[in-house]
């Protein structure tokens, strides 16, 4: 399989269903990615058995404002200087790259980023989904560290953080995107193949592919059939409550049934990610399980900021990734790390269907 | 020459003094380095050219501001993490520590960090004082790259910055000392013996001695007879303004003369450092050149945050380092680099003596 100019729709359509609700906004990385690969022709998916085991994966992911990002493009030499810097570091050449977090435009970006390179993308991810904290990695649930993260920005400036653990990581992180202007790009938890055999979320990259084939051709059931999920609710947006606070988007969106669904209200709490779903005080779709809205007459993903008042929309749930549904991943990114006191339960077993 | 817990008093004294009312607190350094060589031994002062041409010179300072500094003591660990980085980065080990400020207590704590090595501290420094800003060394004006620049904290952080610039450098350093909690001990600059010798300020540590014992010793008057400068005036602080903008302590202090002097006014405006004394539109001395406020009584030297109205002080001139007199220093840290309209004048040439 490979990634062309044109597969990067469906690609990115799938991104964006996978990104929950976050994961930044795939438009600006579909430009990017666009450009990179007229530039330097298509690029090869590869599964992580088709590497030798001690080949390094390198996962790439932008930190900072999704609103950034959409206004600074960056100077496309950010995946060389953090390919040097990590074969500087581990003393080996970088064999393929890996997209941290699949979902939204830090899907699409690592595209970009390989086709630069000249190297694979494996064919797998750290979430199989978007979270909103750089901790929240099946490689982190594995008991990997991130060190040492490498982040770069558009005017070659090069920031090495080993942190004593994940929030430092987190917390120095976030200070050198701030000084940067608002965006960076970065790579951390760099891992030979072996490693990321058991410590990532797998076959990503074609399920992200697929969806978007999906929506294209077959809109919301045709998405449901792929990733075996469930309908949560079709309605018109009829409360929007945003705020931003701790550097996320908070929020909640309530959508009151319409056609089959008149008569139900449904609200979906939101930090930059859908995290919640919930019904008459029941919840039908709990983080970290995929809570998306896509519009009714497209079935294309929406954004958390890009809901509107009025708009319709078709809630759906989707299955996480096994990985998340431990006693270990719910610890990491279950409702209780998010403060809700809602038990998980599998999206397959809360909603009607 | 060595320093033990016996000499750290006068030394620390000198530093104050070269600090020209800067360079942080002298005090909680001196704690610092009296137990560490209490645990370590005295610690050895050598000459550049004592060193083989190859061997690896280490400049390190502390980030942040003084008044949190004298609250975070730091681990004692901080010395060790920088020496590893450094010969992790270089392939060799660390042959000596040196000051990359003479000036306050960035001047102490490279004492505590040799005494933790176990390695020399070199009879020389960044820039024969303290100036505000990291750019402002003598490797600078010899056109050495900073990078790699380390830093780290009490709670075993270390970020390693690759900077486009010494500007870079700079609001990279101060956003990881801000997401570090205020404070940062930084390695940056590190070099060979070989460039050491021509790009650094010569035997800055023997003259922070020599200076400190003289005003133990002489007062005043052996202060001016060591250092080669000039007595600008002795009074009374009339009026003191400060304000915190833009990360610096801003402000000016009055001094009305006393005795010999009634009749005289001199103002003095600071920048973290004392930069410009000025009586009837006359400048009495510019920066880099020092200019010093000690203590009428005791002759110790009084660091601008912690003058008080109503002090009785006597403010002195000494000349700065000759690399600071030359067009490429002037350019770096001379009175239009600070918004100053006076032209450099020697204080030699400009104070009554």
């Amino acid at each position: 399989m490979q990634l062309g100019a044109a597969d990067l729709e469906d690609f990115a359509q799938g991104c964006a269903i996978l990104g929950s609700g976050g994961g930044g906004d795939v438009e600006a990385a579909v430009l990017q990615a666009r450009a990179a690969i007229e530039a330097g022709g298509p690029v090869p998916v590869i599964d992580l058995d088709d590497l030798a085991d001690d080949a390094l994966v390198m996962p790439v992911a932008g930190w900072g404002a999704p609103t950034v990002g959409i206004e600074k493009l960056g100077s496309g030499r950010e995946g060389a200087a953090l390919a040097a810097a990590v074969e500087r570091w581990f003393g080996a050449p970088v064999s393929a790259v890996m997209a941290g977090e699949i979902g939204g435009g830090n899907g699409v970006l690592p595209v970009a980023i390989a086709a630069a390179l000249g190297l694979p993308l494996v064919d797998a991810d750290g979430m199989g989904r978007a979270f909103p904290e750089g901790p929240q990695v099946a490689m982190h649930v594995a008991g990997l560290s991130p060190a040492p993260a490498f982040l770069v920005d558009e005017y070659d400036n090069l920031v090495t953080l080993e942190p004593s653990d994940g929030d430092w990581l987190e917390r120095l992180a976030r200070a050198a995107t701030v000084a940067f202007g608002g965006t960076a790009m970065g790579a951390d938890f760099v891992m030979t193949a072996r490693t990321a055999r058991t410590a990532t979320v797998r076959s990503s990259v074609t399920l992200a592919q697929a969806l978007g084939r999906a929506v294209r051709t077959g809109g919301v059931d045709a998405v449901l059939e792929t990733g075996g999920g469930a309908r949560l609710v079709t309605g018109k947006v009829i409360d929007l409550e945003r705020r931003t606070t701790g550097g996320f988007a908070r929020g909640e969106v309530t959508l009151a049934g319409t056609g089959p669904d008149v008569g139900r209200t449904v609200t979906i709490h939101v930090q930059n990610e859908n995290l919640l779903a919930i019904e008459d005080e029941r919840a039908l779709a709990v983080v970290p399980d995929l809570i998306v809205l896509l519009d009714e007459a497209t079935g294309a993903a929406v954004p958390t900021e890009r809901v509107r008042f009025g708009q319709r929309l078709t809630a759906i749930g989707l299955p996480s990734a096994p990985v998340w549904r431990t006693p270990a991943g719910l610890a990491v990114a279950g409702p209780e790390a998010f403060g809700f006191t809602h038990a998980f339960t599998p999206v397959e077993g809360l909603a009607r269907g």
